[in-house]
């Protein structure tokens, strides 16, 4: 089954469009009732198994385990055993490099690893992006239109009367030949989303900046998702992971997870 | 002292622009007297002990380590560990994420590993760069023209009359402001390598791509120079670690990296 399909299967199956990011902090930890901490991974098996029912992909931003040091490592294959088989999970690591070298990446991250997908910067071209989109089962979300401040400096740069990042999404779609590539687009940026949405109709869009960063929901999915509702990831991360500090973390961590879900398909609902 | 006065004076001090890239790969690895292999972590000492004194600069691309799966983290730090405190080291990773994720991965690269600076992509703008660069003696090589094909992609996109690696630079030259940023321009690509130089005329240029990639040296360090024919960085990889596979691996990397320094050096006394 390509990525796509793989993506509307699980969606479908769970009837969510929500995307948890796993971008946990050791110092956050909450306490355990022996009142140390928790560690890393019982905390990530304990969010998984309390959200596993609610969401259609888990994303684990690569930065979070790299500056765990050695342990890292392991902690992403540990966390990764915890969630089931047809739930996506998405390394969220932005990598870009020369061909031989973006392979070794791509091979770390989809093969050792085994995450379903990858996140995959564009400015290093073609060759950069091709081994993470080499097997029509794994996908990569390239980068369209991030949702910091930064994004303006180069993805808005107009070429020819448009964006580079509408060029970035041209390029993106001549590269998904094997119904395997996907966009990332700000929630933050709800009119370039649209505009990306426009351009992409059926590819799979990752929205990362609802929360914390100020992204809206409501235009997240509006103009987000396909013209069947669907397609669209909403990532959320720490609003779920930190939704109590307590010996309550992983109930919270459902009711929020289920909150996000409940809106995001009330809003489904009303726009498709 | 200042990343880019660091720079001039291990360069001055070795009378070298030469930067080997230490990639080591399992499989290539030579065969040690007792006929198993060495290790990555013994190459990389006999490597490193053999051409100390003919480079300015070690580059250990991340991907290659990443690739070795949980033991990776440590073979970087042993790798660090043999390398002289005033050789610069470049974590060549090419990240770039949002502000606060992008934090994690520079104090990953400079704090945890220790490298003297990294390479960083401009993709996602102003506050995925400044982590890396808010140290002064600590800097950040960021793309500009990359050594690969996929390079003419988005890079080259015309904005204003301008291709997009031109505005790149603009933005880098506004960050410079400790002096610790400096650029990426391929050896592959001399015509552009010329103008990123005329445009930052005193910055850092980490030069990639001569040897397996096809690259001119000579075109690379008459345009990579500045005009007292310093702070250019010409990577070599492959062709010096595998200048033999036998057992005199080291002492062939030496033969190699000598050659190198002194063809760079006689291409600096003609052109400055």
């Amino acid at each position: 089954m390509n990525f796509s399909d793989r993506l509307r299967s699980i969606q479908r199956q769970n009837n969510s469009l929500l995307c948890v990011g796993l971008d946990p902090v050791a110092g956050n930890m909450p306490a355990s009732p022996g009142n140390d901490r928790h560690s890393i991974i019982t905390f990530n098996r304990e969010i998984i198994k309390a959200t596993q029912d609610l969401v259609c992909a888990y994303k684990l931003n690569l930065a979070f385990y790299e500056a765990l040091g050695e342990a890292g490592w392991s902690i992403v294959h540990r966390t990764l055993s915890f969630i089931p088989g047809d739930i996506i999970t998405i390394g969220d690591a932005k990598r870009g490099d020369i061909g031989n070298t973006a392979a070794l990446y791509a091979r770390s991250l989809l093969d050792d690893y085994g995450f379903t997908a990858t996140t995959v910067n564009p400015y290093m071209g073609t060759d950069s992006v091709a081994p993470f989109i080499s097997r029509e089962d794994r996908g990569a979300f390239v980068l369209a239109v991030t949702s910091n401040p930064g994004a303006r400096d180069i993805q808005y740069l107009p070429v020819r009367g448009k964006p580079v990042y509408e060029h970035v999404v041209a390029r993106v779609k001549k590269w998904n030949t094997r119904n395997n590539c996907g966009l990332v687009a700000g929630a933050t940026k709800p009119r370039e989303l649209k505009r990306i949405r426009s351009l992409a109709p059926g590819m799979p869009l990752l929205i990362p900046g609802i929360g914390a960063q100020g992204g809206d929901l409501k235009s997240a999915v509006r103009f987000g998702c396909d013209s069947g509702g669907e397609m669209a990831l909403v990532n959320a991360g720490r609003s779920v992971l930190y939704a109590s500090r307590g010996e309550d973390f992983a109930r919270a961590a459902r009711a929020e997870a289920l909150k996000l879900r409940d809106a995001i398909n009330r809003y489904r609902e009303e726009f498709f």
